[in-house]
């Protein structure tokens, strides 16, 4: 049986994608040696990588102004590397605290600079995305976390602001287009919309670098990664060969407005159902739902198991909530069919 | 032709490993689904990594005292990761400079701690291990890399002294037997004799933690990913797998002891042709020689190309030396079979 993979991440990824990968392991080009066995200084990977950077700047149209990197430590290291690298001691970053990976990032930030809260939805356990605070205007930057993988919630749009962005993009990088000139750091870790587990992209303005004064470990300071093309130590050749098949999928689908029409069909497509079954319910605020993450719950709790299991006889699995909501959660990222989404409304529908 | 894989790292895996890897890429344990899009946290996952941990222990013979990672950001990171977890402000780390590797190591902790350099072979390009020096008794550590992967120089002796050993192990471990009670912290990065490139093995004493008073991020305080059995954020999946494999490989034929004497085997094999063939020496000093890397000179250095030509010619691939050495470099990790080392030797014999 053909099985719907809502998994949260590491999630769903496309079949060819997973098919070529397979093959690499196999024969890497063709040489008769496996991609997990050739050195990342051999051609056939400087190519991968060379070719990954590029997708990348491609896709989300992104100038020479910015450099991008493939680094491991995920999203996790990130939340104080951005601040290590950029924020001085005496300087401000602000942040919005949308639920666990923010408050995460906020925590880390703390040891480098100061750290101002300005807006968090914690008094709804965050099923909204803040509106009307006020932001300082001489904060070094604006921390986000664009889409809330846990929640279910997503900014539609970015803060009214000149403040430059920080933003963590680990659950909806390539799902839209960005207007890429608002960001000073984007860091995503690329198990969930762009790859497998093991390796994080960020894309880093190269002129916000090097102004710290702070005494960095190597490995730990964008510059070092960035005059190597991310190459100063072992790179992680296999998650990053698939990554760049996975860019070349979106590439061949039609780039990122094709990937965000996309989800805004698939989600529109199980948000309607969860809207109109009266067995289920949305907690997440109309207007601030997730294209990537849609959390829904059953108004008889009591039946949620046995929801699951009738997704699990449909096929569709990882669709258990996470433990700081409940109920159910379906991540529809770029790779899940529409069919699938499908198959699990189905499932819905029937469900009494 | 079958290709014979000198590569120094990435480098080369059995080929039932390669097999068992593209198999659970194209469906993991028969549940339709790839290795690359399941949770972290499902129980296939957690599975792997449980078996992974066991295998470490078990392999090397290490209890409970010891604290077994996999981590990411390779050899590199912990360079200032050991320091910045154990070394106080005011106590001093013991360094033995025996090239690169060692040399980074070096300057990477001197941000955490006083930092003394008991040793160097840095007056003969590193072609020795250090003999002869004293090590002072109040040291915190004393660090070694126990095979210098560039140099091709190996310990094959622990240094004589009570101060506890940090080592990196990164391209000769489970290549023989260790006695953990000597050391507080090993590690190593899997892209040499354990896995593929894009996690780090690491082992630690657990009761020298946490005493440094010092304010560090999560994603680099050992403690974190102790508690979180290395799961504390989503860890690099597939590179863990496949090092479970290789363990596993490494057990059914006959574990590390088995290994060191085929290893042995092997080494001698190409040491003995290096020895007696007049137009080719070793620049290392013969008790010194690594059992992993295999550096050789030809005598008239302008006929290294056509060598490199000829050994290709032959399948022998990955054998041009590093460019601080020159030469040639034979990697003959675990994975590599007598029959790779004795096509190497046929070329070094035919050729004229």
């Amino acid at each position: 049986m053909k099985k719907h993979n809502f998994s949260a991440g590491p999630a769903i990824l496309p079949r060819t994608v997973i098919e070529k990968s397979a093959e690499a392991i196999l024969d890497f080009n063709g040489n008769g040696l496996s991609i997990l066995e050739v050195s990342h200084r051999s051609p056939g990977f400087t190519k991968v990588m060379k070719e990954s950077i590029a997708l990348v700047k491609e896709l989300l149209n992104i100038g020479d102004d910015y450099a991008v990197l493939f680094l491991t430590g995920g999203a996790s290291t990130q939340f104080f590397m951005t601040a290590l690298n950029i924020l001085g001691d005496d300087e401000t970053g602000l942040y919005i605290d949308t639920g666990t990976w923010s408050t995460k990032a906020i925590k880390e930030a703390k040891l480098y600079g100061n750290i101002d809260v300005i807006a968090s939805s914690k008094d709804k356990n965050f099923s909204y995305i803040p509106k009307g605070y006020s932001i300082p205007k001489d904060a070094k930057y604006l921390h986000i976390t664009s889409n809330n993988t846990i929640f279910g919630t997503q900014f539609h749009n970015l803060p009214d602001t000149d403040v430059r962005i920080v933003s963590d993009m680990s659950s909806d990088i390539f799902s839209r287009p960005i207007d890429i000139n608002r960001y000073d750091i984007i860091y995503a870790g690329a198990q969930k919309n762009m790859g497998p587990a093991g390796t994080t992209l960020v894309i880093v303005k190269k002129d916000i670098l090097g102004k710290t004064n702070r005494k960095i470990p190597s490995m730990l300071n964008y510059e070092t990664h960035i005059a190597k093309d991310s190459s100063f130590n072992t790179p992680p050749v296999f998650p990053i060969y698939v990554s760049m098949l996975t860019m070349q999928w979106i590439k061949e689908n039609g780039g990122v407005e094709a990937m965000n029409k996309r989800n805004i069909e698939k989600a529109d497509i199980i948000y309607n159902e969860i809207d109109s079954n009266p067995m289920f319910f949305s907690p997440i605020a109309k207007e601030d739902r997730s294209l990537m993450n849609v959390t829904f719950l059953l108004h008889d709790s009591s039946k949620e198991d046995a929801f699951i299991a009738a997704a699990a006889a449909a096929g569709c699995v990882g669709i258990k909530g996470h433990r700081s909501v409940g109920g159910f959660r379906a991540s529809i990222y770029n790779s899940m069919p529409k069919e699938s989404v499908q198959a699990l409304v189905n499932v819905m529908r029937n469900f009494k």
